[in-house]
C-alpha cells in the first residue's frame, strides 16, 4: 500500500519546471540550444512513455515490496551458503513474475568462509566485554584464542611507521573514526585499514588486528567487510570492534596503563573447499536493436549480518522494479534492458569479474550501463561517461530529472558504481547517480541492515529516477559510445 | 575538559530571569505575593550560594567524568556479580576522595541468575535468524532447546483472551511496539507483556514466550527487563527480539503459513544460591540539623548488558557531583546531605525494600527525597509532595529553577523515581524531576547503553538542578513534611 504522506507529484513538479525552462528559454542562446536538445531527445513520444512510467512508479509500492519479499523470505545470503542459493532461486522467480523476457543464471566460484563467533575481552587494566565482529576472510585464532597486550594506534598510518618487529606478540589496535559525510568520502579515508591492517600490522609482529569499525553510528553492531592478506604475510585474525567499544578501549588506555586482552576468533577460511553462487540475468528485449543492451546493475548477495535490505536489496528492487514498469509499457523500448544481479560483490566484485569474462566479445553492445550499490537516501546528482556526440542527450535526460532534485555534473567522467565498475573499466558508457550518503554507513554491514532502514520516500525517487534513465537510455535516438 | 560549544551560561539566564520577575512583581498581588515568598526563601545568602554552586558546575566536567570513569573502569554491574563488587568498592573510593564525611555499605541479597545465550532461528516459512534476548530472570529451554510454532498475538490483552489449553506445545508471541513519547509514558502500556506475559502464557499452556522489545529504536540490539512468574504458574523461558526482528516476525506471519521456530535459552536461576551486594551510601553532614536528612537516590546496579552509562550511571554521577560540589563550599549546608546508591534495583528495587527495613525508625528524619533514574534529556517539569506549609518554599525553588527551562507542575503529588518510591511511599516527602525521555528507550536496558549516549548539555542542566535542589533543600528555613 502506498503511503500517501510520503507521496511526491512528481508529474506537478516535471510540469512546473517545464513552465519554467519554457519561459527562461526565450531569454538567452544557451538556454535555447538546450531547450532545442531537450525538444530533440524528449519527444512528444518519449514525454508521453516517460510520464506514464513516472505515474506508474508513484502508484505502485512495487520496488519496495521487492525488498519486504527478499529480506523477509530470504535474508542475508552471504555468496555460497544455503541463503545465497535461495536467494538465486528467489531472484529467478520473481523475474519471471514480473515479466522478463528471458531469465538466466552464470555461475561464480569461491573458496569457502565461515564466520564463526568472536570472543573479545580486556582483561587489564578493568576487565570488560568488547563487542567484535571478524572482518570477511579473517582466519580464525584457534580453540584456545590469544592473550596479549594491545598497542594503540591512531591511525593506518601511525601503525605503517612503527618499527619492524615492535609489535612481536602483540594485538595491534586503530581506533582512526570515519567521518560522516553525505557523498560517504569519509568512507575511503578509513577503509584502507580494514583491507591492509592486518597484514601491515602482521609484518610487525602482531599475532592479531583490531580496528574501529568503518561506520558512522553509535551502536553496539559493529562492522564487517572484507580484509586483504598480502603475500608471504603471516595471516593474523582480524577482527572490527563498535564505536562504543572503540571508545572505551581509547578510554582504557588513557589510564596509561597496559591493556591487556583476550580475543578468541573461530572464523574458518577453508581455501580448498570451492562453494558456488551465480549472476542472475533478467532482460526484457529490444524492440528494434535488441543486439544494444542498457545495463543495470546490482548485487544479489550480502554480507551474513543484517537482512541486506540497503546492501544491496535496494539495488536489487530498484533496477528490477524498474524494468518491470517498462516491460508493463504496450511497447518494448528500442534496445534491450539487462538486469544484472552480481554475485560475490561484498568478497571481491566476483560475480562482476566473472561477468567481463563470461561477455568479453558482448561488451561492445553494452551501450550504457549503470549500478545502484549506495543504500538509502535520495539521489542529488548525476554523471556520465559518454561519447562526445551522445553529451547533448544526457544533457537533455538531466533537465528532465533536474525537478526531482538531481543536480547535473557535466565532468563526463563517471564511473560505474561498485560492480559495475568493472564494466565501464573496459570502455562501457557509464552513468552514476549519487543518492545522499550520509546514513549510509550507519548501517552498511552490519546486523542493523534491515527493512525499517528504507525509507519509501527515498526509494521511490530513486526509483523513478531509475526507471525513466532505463527508458531513456533504451530509447534514445544517439550513441553513447 | 568542557565542550564549550554546549556550555549554557547558566548565570547570565538566572540574572535575566530574575530582572523580569522584579518588573513583573509590581503588576500584580499574586505577583508580589510571590516575590515575597522569593524573598523570603531565596534570601542573599541562599541566593550567593546557589550562584557560586551554578558556577561551579558550569566550571566542572565532574558528573560527565564519573561517569565516564564507572563506565571505563567497571561497565556493566549486575548485583551479585565480580563486576558489582568492583562497582561497590568504585563508588565507596569515589566518594572519599571527593571528600564526603562518611561513606558506608550496607549488604542486600539475592538468588543467583546467570544470562547465558540465546541462539533464536525461524525454521519455517523461511528459514532466518533472529536476535533475540532473555527477559531477567527468566529459566532457561535445556540444552535441546525448544521446536514449536509460534502463535502471534498484537497484545498482551489478545493473549489473556485466548481459550486456555490453545497454546499447548505452542511458543506464544507479542508484536506490541511501544509509543514514544517525551514522558516516557509509552513504558507503562508495554512493558506489562514484560513482566507478566510469560506467566500468562504459560496459563494457556505455551512452552516459551516471546516479545518485541521494550523499546523504541530501531537497532538490532534487544532490551532486557525484568520478568515475574506467577505462583503455581509453569516457569517457561521468556526473550524478547529487537524491533526489526519483531518487524521480520510479523512479515513472516503476514504470509499466512506456520511459522516454526527453534529456541534455546542457557540461562540458569539459581534460586538455592544466594548473591550479595550492597546499597552505598555516603553522606555530607549538616552543620545545624545533622539528623534531618536530604536523601538523593540513583541506582548503582545496571543490567548485565551496555556499560550502564545512561541507566542509572548518569543518576549516579549527578548525585555525586552535586554533593560534591556543596562540599567545596566553605559551610556545609544545615541539614545533612545523603547519597544512597542503591543495590539491584533491575531485578525488583532489592536494594531500596531493604533500605526501607535497615532504616525504619530513621524515615522520619528523611526530610525530602529524590532520585535520578529516567536516563538522558534536560529536565522540562517538577513537581513535589510537601506539606501544605512548604508549598512556598517549593515555588520558590520553581522559579528559581525556570530559566533553566524546568516547568513548575503545582499537583504536590509527586512520587520518588524507581527506587526513592518505596520511601516515599511510607510518608517521605517527595520531590520528581521529569527530564526529556523521549529517546531514553532507545537504549533503556540494552548493549546501546554506552558512554557515547550522555549528552554533555543535558548533563549539565541535569546537574545544575540537582545541585541547587540539595542546597536549597538542605539549607531552606523550612520543614517539608
Amino acid at each position: 500500500m502506498l503511503n500517501n504522506k510520503f507521496t511526491i507529484n512528481i508529474n506537478s513538479l516535471f510540469k512546473g519546471a517545464l513552465v519554467a525552462a519554457t519561459l527562461l528559454s526565450a531569454t538567452t542562446f544557451s538556454a535555447n540550444a538546450q531547450s532545442t536538445q531537450a525538444t530533440q531527445y524528449l519527444t512528444p513520444a518519449m514525454e508521453k512513455q516517460l510520464a506514464q512510467l513516472t505515474t506508474s512508479v508513484e502508484n505502485s509500492d512495487l520496488a519496495y515490496d521487492i525488498v519486504e519479499s527478499l529480506t523477509t523470505e530470504v535474508g542475508a545470503r552471504m555468496m555460497g551458503t544455503p541463503a545465497d542459493e535461495r536467494a538465486i532461486a528467489w531472484a529467478v522467480a520473481k523475474m519471471n513474475a514480473l515479466g522478463f523476457d528471458k531469465v538466466w543464471t552464470e555461475p561464480v566460484e569461491h573458496f569457502q568462509w565461515i564466520r564463526g563467533d568472536v570472543e573479545a575481552n580486556v582483561l587489564a587494566p578493568f576487565p570488560q566485554p568488547i563487542v567484535a565482529i571478524a572482518l570477511g576472510e579473517s582466519v580464525g585464532t584457534g580453540e584456545d584464542g590469544i592473550t596479549a597486550e594491545v598497542v594503540h594506534f591512531k591511525t593506518l598510518d601511525d601503525l605503517k611507521v612503527a618499527k619492524p618487529g615492535s609489535l612481536a606478540n602483540k594485538i595491534a589496535f586503530i581506533s582512526y573514526r570515519m567521518e560522516r559525510h553525505i557523498s560517504g568520502k569519509g568512507y575511503g579515508k578509513a577503509v584502507g585499514a580494514r583491507v591492509n591492517g592486518a597484514s601491515i600490522a602482521a609484518e610487525k609482529g602482531a599475532v592479531a588486528f583490531m580496528m574501529r569499525s568503518v561506520g558512522t553510528d553509535d551502536n553496539r553492531t559493529p562492522h564487517t567487510g572484507i580484509t586483504r592478506y598480502a603475500n608471504g604475510v603471516t595471516r593474523i585474525p582480524a577482527v572490527a570492534l563498535s564505536n562504543p567499544d572503540a571508545d572505551l578501549m581509547v578510554n582504557q588506555f588513557r589510564r596509561n596503563k597496559p591493556v591487556e586482552f583476550f580475543l578468541k576468533v573461530t572464523a574458518m577460511r577453508n581455501e580448498s573447499v570451492q562453494v558456488q553462487g551465480a549472476n542472475v540475468i533478467g532482460e526484457i528485449t529490444g524492440s528494434k536493436l535488441p543486439n544494444e543492451i542498457v545495463a543495470l546493475g546490482a548485487h544479489l548477495d550480502s554480507w551474513d549480518v543484517g537482512t541486506g535490505a540497503i546492501d544491496d536489496g535496494l539495488g536489487v528492487a530498484m533496477i528490477m522494479s524498474a524494468t518491470a514498469n517498462i516491460a508493463k509499457l504496450e511497447q518494448r523500448p528500442k534496445r534491450t534492458i539487462r538486469v544484472i544481479l552480481f554475485a560475490g560483490e561484498e568478497i571481491g566484485l566476483l560475480g562482476a569479474k566473472q561477468y567481463v569474462v563470461d561477455h568479453k566479445d558482448e561488451l561492445k553492445q553494452h551501450v550504457l550501463a549503470v549500478e545502484w550499490d549506495f543504500g538509502l537516501g535520495k539521489i542529488y546528482s548525476m554523471q556520465a561517461n559518454v561519447g562526445e556526440h551522445a553529451q547533448p542527450a544526457i544533457s537533455a535526460l538531466a533537465g528532465y530529472l533536474e525537478p526531482l532534485g538531481v543536480k547535473f555534473n557535466d565532468a563526463n567522467k563517471a564511473r560505474g558504481q561498485s560492480d559495475m565498475g568493472a564494466v565501464t573499466d573496459l570502455g562501457v558508457p557509464a552513468m552514476n547517480f549519487a543518492p545522499d550518503g550520509s546514513k549510509y554507513f550507519d548501517v552498511h554491514h552490519t546486523d542493523n541492515d534491515t527493512l525499517d532502514k528504507v525509507n519509501r520516500s527515498d526509494l521511490q525517487q530513486n526509483t523513478t529516477v531509475y526507471t525513466i534513465f532505463a527508458y531513456f537510455a533504451a530509447q534514445a535516438d544517439v550513441s553513447f559510445r
